[in-house]
C-alpha cells in the first residue's frame, strides 16, 4: 500500500468530479486518460448532464473504475412528501452508483431545518434505515460521510466520525463511513473513532485545511497547502484495514480557475508528495 | 434563576466587551449604567488603551460586576523565548482580572503552529499547568473555553467541550471550562459533556449560529437570529450547577456599525426573548 518513500501508490488516487469542476464528465474521462488516473468519483449532476447510460458507457469504455458516487442523503424533510420524494431520490441514486459501476454511494446526510437538531439526528438515522435494504439488494454500500461542523447549517447534522459511526454500527457491514480528512482531521477523538471504524471505512477523501480559509463551503486547499498530517492521517486510516482507492476532493474556487490539465498534474504531484 | 416565562432574568446578563466593540471601556460603561445593565466582561485590549488603574476605578465607580477577561492562552510558542514570553504575559493577564474584579480568566488555547496539532495540545496543557499556582495565588479561576473547530488555524486547538473539560480534570476546581454555545452548539457529545462538567463551568457565553454563516470569525449571529436551541442549552448548563452570568458575546461586523445604544438595547430584548 505505500510506496518506498512513504508515499500512497498513484494507483489508488481518484479523482473526485468536483475538484476539476471546469471540466464535463467527458472532460474528465479523458483528462483522466492524458493523466494516467485510472479512478475517479462522480457526481450525480454531471452525470445526468450526459445521461446515465452514457456516463456508464463512457466511463466502462475508457477502462475507467469508479470509487464511489456522490452524493445521497438529505434526509431530514419538512414534510411526508418532501420524505417521499427524498427517498425516491435517495433510491435512484443507489441505482446510478450501480449502472455506473461502484459499490460505494456517499451520503451527505443533509442540515437540520429549523432549530431541532436531535430531530434532524433522528430523521437521519431513519431515513438510512428505509434506504439500506433497497442498496443491499442493489450491491451498494451507503457511506455516512460526517461533514466538518461550520457546514451544519448547510449541508450535514452529522459532523463528527463517532456520530456517523454510531448510525453505520446499528446495521451491517453495507453502511459504513467516509473518512474526509478534511471533515474530520480536527477531533480530539479521531484516532479513537477510526480504530472503532475498523472495517466499515468505504471511502478516504483527501485535501487540506488553509490558514485562513477563505470560505465556509469551497476553501479547501491542495494537498500540501494547509495544515493537516495527511500522511499520518491516512497510516491511521490503513490501520483501520482500508487499502482501497483515496479520494482527491479540493473544492476550491481558485482551483476551478485553473485549466484542467494544470490542476490534474498538481493533484498527481501533491498525492505523491504529501499523502 | 429563571423567569416565569422560562426566560434568564436580566440580572444575568454581562455584556461581553467585543460585542459592542465600536465603544471604549469609558463608553461601555456608560452604556451599560444607560441600559441597566449591572455586569461586563471586558477585553485586555480596550482596559490597556486606557490603564488597568483608571480601568479598575471607572468599572468600581460605576458599580458595575466583572464577570471574566478575555483572554489569557496562545500556548503553543515556537521557542523557549517565545514562551516565557507567553508565560510572563499570562500571568500580566491574571493580575489584570484580579484588578478588575473578577475571579475568572478566559483563556483561548492558540492554534498549533505548524501541523503538529497533538503536540500543540500538549504545550497547551503544559501551559496551564505552569500558570494554575500563580492563578490560585491570586484568587482567579481559569477558565478553558473550546473554540468552534473552523477557528483552529487561527485560535485554538482546543475544539471541544471534551477536550477542554480532560484538561482541566486534571487540576483542582481553580480550573474549569468556559461554554460558549456558539462554540459547541453543534457537538452531538454536548449533553454528555456538559453533565460531565457539572462543577467545573465557569462561564457561559451566548451569540446564535447563522444560516449561512457569513464570516469564520466575524459572523456570528444575535440570540434569536440563527439556530442554536438557546435556552436548552441554557437548562444544560443550569442543570450542571451553572447559575452565573451569562455574557452575550456577538462577534460581528455588521452590528458594529449600529450605534452603540441600539445594539445594546437589542441585545437585552434578544437576551430575555431567546435566552
Amino acid at each position: 500500500m505505500t510506496g518506498s518513500d512513504g508515499a500512497a501508490p498513484l494507483e489508488r488516487l481518484s479523482l473526485n468530479q468536483i475538484t476539476v469542476d471546469q471540466w464535463t464528465l467527458p472532460e474528465v474521462v479523458e483528462g483522466c486518460a492524458r493523466a494516467g488516473i485510472g479512478t475517479i468519483a462522480p457526481w450525480r449532476e454531471p452525470v445526468a448532464q450526459i445521461g446515465l447510460q452514457a456516463a456508464a458507457r463512457l466511463i466502462a469504455d475508457a477502462g475507467l473504475r469508479v470509487s464511489s458516487l456522490c452524493r445521497g442523503g438529505f434526509f431530514p424533510t419538512a414534510s411526508a412528501s418532501d420524505r417521499r420524494r427524498a427517498d425516491d431520490d435517495n433510491r435512484r441514486a443507489v441505482d446510478e452508483a450501480a449502472a455506473l459501476g461502484t459499490d460505494v454511494l456517499v451520503l451527505v446526510c443533509g442540515p437540520p431545518l429549523g432549530r431541532d437538531l436531535a430531530r434532524a439526528r433522528e430523521e437521519i438515522a431513519a431515513g438510512i434505515e428505509r434506504l439500506a435494504p433497497y442498496a443491499a439488494q442493489h450491491g451498494v454500500r451507503l457511506g455516512i460521510e460526517p461533514l466538518h461542523p461550520m457546514m451544519i447549517g448547510e449541508r450535514s447534522a452529522i459532523v463528527t466520525l463517532g456520530e456517523a459511526l454510531d448510525i453505520a454500527l446499528r446495521f451491517d457491514a453495507g453502511v459504513g463511513v467516509v473518512v474526509d480528512a478534511y471533515h474530520v482531521w480536527w477531533d480530539p477523538a479521531l484516532e479513537r473513532e477510526l480504530a472503532r471504524a475498523a472495517g466499515r471505512i468505504v471511502g478516504f477523501h483527501v485535501s487540506d485545511w488553509l490558514v485562513p480559509t477563505p470560505d465556509l463551503l469551497q476553501g479547501r486547499g491542495m494537498m500540501g497547502d494547509g495544515i493537516i498530517e495527511l500522511r499520518r492521517l491516512r497510516g491511521l486510516v490503513e490501520d483501520a484495514g482500508y487499502d482501497g482507492p483515496i479520494e482527491v476532493e479540493v473544492i476550491n474556487r481558485d482551483l476551478w480557475r485553473l485549466p484542467g490539465d494544470e490542476l490534474v498534474a498538481l493533484v498527481r504531484e501533491r498525492f505523491a508528495a504529501a499523502v
